[in-house]
């Protein structure tokens, strides 16, 4: 059982915009990626076929609050630690801070894990499959923050 | 003096992922376009020269809920209302609908203006300026919800 | 049958970066706009399912060749020309020009017809369905450059 | 001197589409990752100030052939080699290959090495900055195809 993960990740030059800074939106790009990464250091894919369904995890609720802009070239460390975990959701807490230490930015996403209908592309809400609730815990509450 | 915008937006096939939905971080693509029509609507630029700076409005917090989701070809209508203006930030709440007027997600970003420095791409926040800020005013409370 | 169609494109923010100018990548996400705008004018989409099957249109071949760039907020002329349809692909030449009619970028697309297996994702090349094929033709000889 | 360069890149969920592959463009961003990463390993930046100008390198022509599909979760390997060095401009092949060894794309890509005005972001071709010109060379004869 597990209720984090750290990453870094390298800002690409298609990610800036002529502000000269990474686009607010690929910052949620980012925090998909770090799930994905920590969904793979357990053995599992972010969407797969499990026991016959095609599963994945569309968001219910996501934010960011920005502190300090992101730089080409500049690598960001990304920390992310399960706040909330229900029957069918998971909630991250996601932060970015420069090689320094100093905060860049917060995000929240909270996911909600559903069997994908592979023609009509239905989405149906569905309890998280055992194999990946078993490896998954919320983080203590002396974590949060 | 304005505080609401509309318009449509067609998806587009590079907008969808693999789930057969539209990526979730475009949406706050949709909500920045839309804000940059507003803009334009009142003959003012997201990113342009006022006096000499280059002035530009990145985000400090935006959020995102999901109720349903949007698929390639569909036509969303999206809906912008100013929420609140202060010296420096405006914050908008960004609406989705289908075309049937069903909801698809809402969001709310709030932007700083700020001056960037062409060589340094440093960000300095300033005073929205006057041609700006004597166009744009907050909702009427009664519109909030 | 037809063999042409006219668009206008404006530039969004998210698309420039830290140069100043639209990323040269997304250029290839306005050619494939400009395709699907034109299936859309044939009564058809460019990913749907036609005779119980899902049917796309991958690309084979890609190029473009960059003449000057574009900016934020500027609105681009886009001509889409039916270069070659043979039984299962179109190849389209896509023009780009400014507002004053001066050239921006020229690009090539092959697209081939394929069958998606909803589950498996395999692509298999089909014969272009006929209630596409008998609505595009090829553009006459003196109408290539 | 040198005159190629490898890497690998894990393929990310926003890249994919809703036929289930990798969308074409982002192969041009993963040309121009390797690209840069290249300039990285050599000790300088695909963006950045030498001698008091800001160096950045356009396109001025791309191209790219899809063999086989790339899928969610899936490393890709990529592999760069200077195909043609000129006084201003650098022209890459770069090959993309499944695990496996199995090919997947073939791109081709010519940048030109320009100043950039940081107000008016003009952009005005100049010679290879000595510093990188001394360090990149082309592919000898024998290792294009």
């Amino acid at each position: 059982m597990t209720f984090e993960y750290r990453t870094t990740r390298r800002i690409q030059f298609a990610e800036t915009d002529m502000a000269g800074i990474v686009h607010f939106s690929n910052y949620f790009r980012y925090m998909e990626e770090a799930e994905h990464q920590f969904f793979r250091s357990l053995g599992f894919s972010g969407h797969t076929r499990i026991d016959g369904q095609t599963v994945g995890w569309p968001r219910v609720r996501v934010e960011c609050s920005y502190k300090a802009p992101l730089s080409f070239d500049e690598e960001v460390k990304i920390h992310l630690l399960v706040r909330k975990k229900t029957k069918k959701t998971l909630t991250y807490d996601i932060d970015f801070f420069k090689a320094d230490g100093s905060p860049v930015a917060r995000g929240r996403v909270t996911a909600i894990c559903v069997a994908i209908d592979p023609v009509t592309k239905k989405l149906s809400a569905i309890s998280i499959p055992a194999c990946i609730a078993e490896k998954i815990q919320q983080a203590p509450e002396e974590r949060l923050t």
